[in-house]
């Protein structure tokens, strides 16, 4: 990877140091999202993208591809998901923010699949549950600001009429041991998440131009099958585009989960909770003592409060920087550097949760249901 | 099984003598039709079944509990279906016969499903293929004579959004093992066909009574995962009535097939089709020589056009024992006794035909969207 090498650029999003993202990019056989991408990017899209800048966003497929065809006046449009399994944290919210800056830039359309059907089939809860999750998930996807007019989200139960009969044309490409080799599917696997994969692959194919998927680096597999079976379909290969993973409060061990709600910030969370959490869980990369930390500073590389202001909200790189110098020298404590967390957290958490209460319901119905792009949807049988 | 023990009543359809089906119950684990059941049947209907009469119906599963729950006032409905594989033949119709004598006497509700999803998978055809045979296979059912306000005719491509959440229900129950098992299938098995049982099994729960499926013996197998599930679904388990195959042409050794239109009446076949092929191919018990056909006469348990004459279309008892005698003793000729069988053929081809042609699609399309029933079907989504 073409990471700077100096103090401020290890992260804890590289899991045990810079080493494993570049191996992952090997190991996955991914493309480093290179100097001249990132650039090329940028120029297309008029405006700089804060993730891509941080390198947190790394590593891609076909991303030239999708460039070329853009350049080429073919367009492109984009595909992302989430399954309604819980409340949504903030880790989830990367890959639509992503989502929108794309949209935003290139002008494209978004499809955003709710696997009601799948979180049904895994999680071993009822569909009660899953819609209760569904109905919350759907006005936070909502609040992240995508055009309602070029925007369609859809529950595979509701939209599965219009779904089926092209699904069925993918589903005759794959074969068990295929969903064995990738998902880990055996014969204990209901007969419903084993034929999922093929609406999973399906929304790849809802325009004829290319489709790009930003998603984290571990959701890459799982669309080794799309790209295996596209051109015997005569479409196109999806792109990807991977962030890494934003890791739990509380450190680098693991990425963040709706199930260890104690360890994540999620998206309803309120003011009190989010300073509860970061002042009692954030892992620090401080020293134990205050006379320690103020000798040696803090290590900026498992620090989870710095890490996610460098990540995710610090825009500004002379702020970030000295953020970082002042306490990689220990001339910031750790609690400080916790408060400016806390307070950035709240801001992101207070708009969005205001959005999501005040628009969401309204937004989410026009995306779903009302808006241009979706009443195309619903209008068509998707063809293949 | 209680079959009379003389000359007329030994029957190609019994494969390899009486025995076989004897063993198919046991292997199977199904029950005898005993008498006692038969005549519950014929006085609950108000009137006798020619196939149950002859015992080309003889096995079932739950139809006591079928005549129990109609007993009590809480009714029953029926469910049959038909793969778009091909032109149907003389063999697909008896189970809808059978399925239109319920509905008739007993009045009830009919569900038949073209399941051209699983015919697509299976069978390597292009959905062209598919959807054009399902046009004639349609009309075909429909000039059955089912009650148009009673019966429900459904492509799985078309209603599957009303049944997809549902099925999703069925699906969560039954894992890869068990279809494998069932079905055979493996990891070559592409997963829309590995889904394909919980479609199959679905529209046995599409009312809360009691389904009853008339389907030939072979066909047993494949509702054992719907007896398994039903009552964790708090459902019945589906009850069944099985026919005999209708052998080919050609001799007791094999089922009818679409597959091989030479050895089987087809459903479109004209006059002179059918007078060639039975006079041709339809395997004779008689004996080689006249002098010695005369001497010995005709083996009845093998001869196919006089199995067809008994267990198909000739009611009148005397009739057919008359012409069992006369044949058994070399009194008359196999070119006799198929020229019988040319003209009851040709009789209810013709019949079927004028009905298909004329009535086909204007029956069709109230069965599948404007009748009663079908508008009731389009309206609703299936609940479980």
């Amino acid at each position: 990877m073409d990471m700077e090498k100096d103090d401020f650029e290890v992260t804890p999003w590289d899991v045990e140091g810079n080493v494993d993202y570049r191996k992952l990019i090997e190991k996955f056989g991914t493309e480093r999202l290179t100097e001249n991408l990132k650039e090329r990017i940028h120029e297309n899209a008029g405006s700089k993208n804060f993730y891509i800048n941080r390198d947190f966003v790394f590593s891609h497929r076909d991303m030239d591809k999708v460039l070329d065809d853009y350049e080429e006046g073919d367009g492109f449009f984009l595909y992302t998901g989430v399954g309604p399994s819980g409340p949504m944290h903030i880790g989830h919210i990367i890959s639509f923010k992503m989502t929108k800056w794309f949209q935003e830039n290139f002008d494209v359309n978004v499809y955003i699949q709710f696997p009601d059907d799948e979180k049904y089939w895994t999680r071993g809860k009822k569909y009660d549950d899953v819609e209760r999750f569904a109905q919350d998930n759907l006005k936070d996807v909502a609040a992240v600001g995508f055009d309602p007019d070029k925007t369609f989200i859809f529950k595979n139960t509701e939209y599965i009429g219009n779904m089926y009969k092209a699904a069925t044309k993918v589903a005759k490409n794959i074969n068990n041991s295929v969903v064995s080799a990738v998902f880990g599917f055996g014969s204990s696997t209901n007969i419903g998440l084993n034929w999922y994969p093929a609406l999973q692959i399906l929304p790849t194919f809802f325009e004829e131009g290319r489709c790009l998927i930003p998603a984290g680096i571990d959701q890459d597999p799982y669309w080794r099958i799309q790209r295996d079976i596209a051109p015997k379909l005569d479409r196109k290969k999806a792109a990807q585009i991977h962030n890494k993973l934003v890791p739990a409060l509380t450190g680098p061990d693991g990425k963040m989960s709706s199930s260890e709600p104690r360890n994540a910030i999620m998206l309803n969370d309120g003011p009190n909770e989010v300073r509860e959490k970061v002042m009692k869980r954030a892992y620090s990369g401080g020293q134990v003592t205050k006379e320690e930390h103020r000798k040696k500073g803090a290590d900026l590389s498992v620090d989870v409060a710095y890490q996610w202001l460098r990540n995710l909200f610090i825009d500004n790189e002379n702020k970030i920087k000295e953020i970082g110098k002042k306490y990689g020298q220990g001339d910031m404590l750790t609690g400080e550097v916790k408060q400016i967390l806390v307070e950035e957290l709240n801001k992101f958490l207070g708009e969005h949760q205001k959005k999501k209460e005040n628009k969401g319901k309204k937004i989410k119905d026009k995306m779903m249901y009302k808006g241009e792009l979706a009443k195309k949807m619903w209008d068509k049988n998707i063809e293949l």
